[in-house]
């Protein structure tokens, strides 16, 4: 029998595990092939260790985290909150890619067989589940819309970042009611465990978020931290820096940026690591850098504040 | 006000022309923002002139022909039956795509936001169309109905290809009952004009139905024709190879296919036109070449039984 691995991004943040498990469950309802397999086994798989948020998720609704897989190559494979090459898991170039669930940007995914693509310009992947199963009339359980709701209010800093929708605010509601969940008490819970850095080294803080991305033949990385004690952070200001140097050298990038977002505040601050980091922000947000960093109000979204400029400014080089 | 061109592949069928058409009927009954973009002007626009069948349908259901357009330069698009950059209609790189609607395997696009792009392994993209009303409880005119029922028809051969699923069938039923159309007599009299060579010279005949792919640095191009009558066509066999090899040249093709389809016997001959195609063919479809023709009982689909096993062979050279 034909296996598909259902899998989110590298470094899988909360949106990217809880649409793999959900998305699994929903194939299951639906009993249609809507990936073109009729029998196949499913197998929802994580490309690296969980964030603490995911895992307090996870515990919270008593959900059992997805194993790890070390390679998808030779594997059958169905995307979530990703569609490039860059953010998937070791292996993709010799996987089977079967279907994409995502709101991202298009990454130049080729396939050789049409396939199942959905994505949408919205707030989080798990809206974009969530109105799947309403559109098929099925139904969701209060621990599976608990989920839901857990990620769209990370993706989305409960609804705050601009890369909020109408739909996210609705399906939201919805998901509160089936999941009997307060939205601002869960919210609260989540934020106060993304916010703690207890144990975790700032080489590992640095890489928890981390993005790589892909201009004609520029490698580059967004790192974001979001949180609501930034201040706790820039007191281990020199340490991160240290750790993004070694980041950047590890991974091979032509540059690399860290934005640490206040997720209170709705702002970032940019860790200017080098000269060319400096020139390209500089240039990018016309700000100056002061002390290595620059002070971004507004900006809480590398989907859709940092990255589209980045990429517009790099293709008309 | 910000203006999006909904627009279908070069060398338009049936599918992409009336998915284009009634694409923008779905936006303007919708009234939510799945594109990113709440305020916009929608226009429809065809990249070339409709062939006879698409012609015959609008005509039969008294609807307008797309205007077509020169280029896509600067402009908003909205992609429909096609999602990679050979397929699009002229000046595509430079313009900015904000969704996909599609039944096709994943071209590489790209974008630096993240857009709407909805395809599925189906038959046709108006079936995926038809289902998008359903999933947002809209209501679909007889002439939409009728519109919608034609392109499926056309696209799978009258619910045959092997392309077709149980989603296609259950929508065809759903489309002929809203717009009255008699399926058999409604098909018959599409493959009748789709027959119909009168007036075509063989230049416009074979280039009537071609795709342009590109496997690595191999541009390479397959067309195909599909007929309740090939004799006619091997009457002019020919005059078809000339045509051919006069296509291969100005397009800069690195090797050329053409497939006539016979809809009723349901296979294909395909034609030689010199050693690449040769050597290519018979190592995939484990055929001899007699003639310069190779016969492929049971084909009858480009997307799903010559494209795919062709890209697989070039991308393991």
């Amino acid at each position: 029998m034909k296996e598909i691995i259902i899998i989110g991004h590298k470094t899988p943040d909360t949106d990217a595990i809880v649409t793999s498990l959900i998305f699994a469950r929903f194939l299951q309802k639906i009993k249609k092939p809507i990936i073109g397999f009729l029998n196949f086994k499913i197998r929802v798989a994580s490309p690296s260790p969980l964030n603490k948020e995911t895992k307090f998720v996870l515990k919270y609704f008593k959900q059992k985290a997805p194993p790890i897989i070390k390679s998808l190559s030779d594997k059958n494979v169905f995307l979530v909150d990703h569609g490039d090459y860059e953010q998937a898991a070791p292996g993709i170039k010799k996987a089977n890619i079967v279907g994409v669930l995502d709101h991202h940007k298009l990454g130049g995914l080729k396939t050789v067989s049409p396939i199942f693509y959905r994505a949408e310009p919205i707030g989080s992947s798990s809206t974009i589940l969530a109105k799947m199963f309403l559109e098929n009339n099925l139904s969701l359980k209060k621990k599976e819309a608990g989920l839901l709701l857990s990620a769209i209010l990370s993706d989305t800093l409960k609804l705050t970042s601009p890369t909020t929708t109408t739909e996210d605010k609705k399906i939201v509601q919805f998901l509160a009611k089936i999941s009997k969940e307060n939205i601002n008490k869960l919210a609260k819970k989540m934020f106060e465990v993304k916010s703690d850095i207890t144990g975790i080294s700032p080489d590992k803080l640095v890489a928890t978020d981390y993005k790589e991305f892909k201009a004609g033949r520029t490698d580059f990385a967004i790192g974001v931290w979001e949180t609501t004690s930034p201040q706790k952070i820039f007191q281990i200001k020199k340490d991160i820096f240290s750790a993004l140097a070694k980041l950047k050298k590890k991974r091979k990038a032509d540059f690399l940026f860290f934005a640490l977002i206040d997720i209170l505040e709705k702002n970032s601050t940019l860790f200017i690591l080098g000269e060319k980091e400096k020139g390209l922000a500089e240039k990018i947000f016309k700000k100056k850098t002061k002390e290595n960093l620059i002070f971004l109000p507004g900006v809480v979204s590398r989907k859709k504040q940092i990255l589209p400029p980045l990429l517009k400014f790099l293709e008309k080089k």
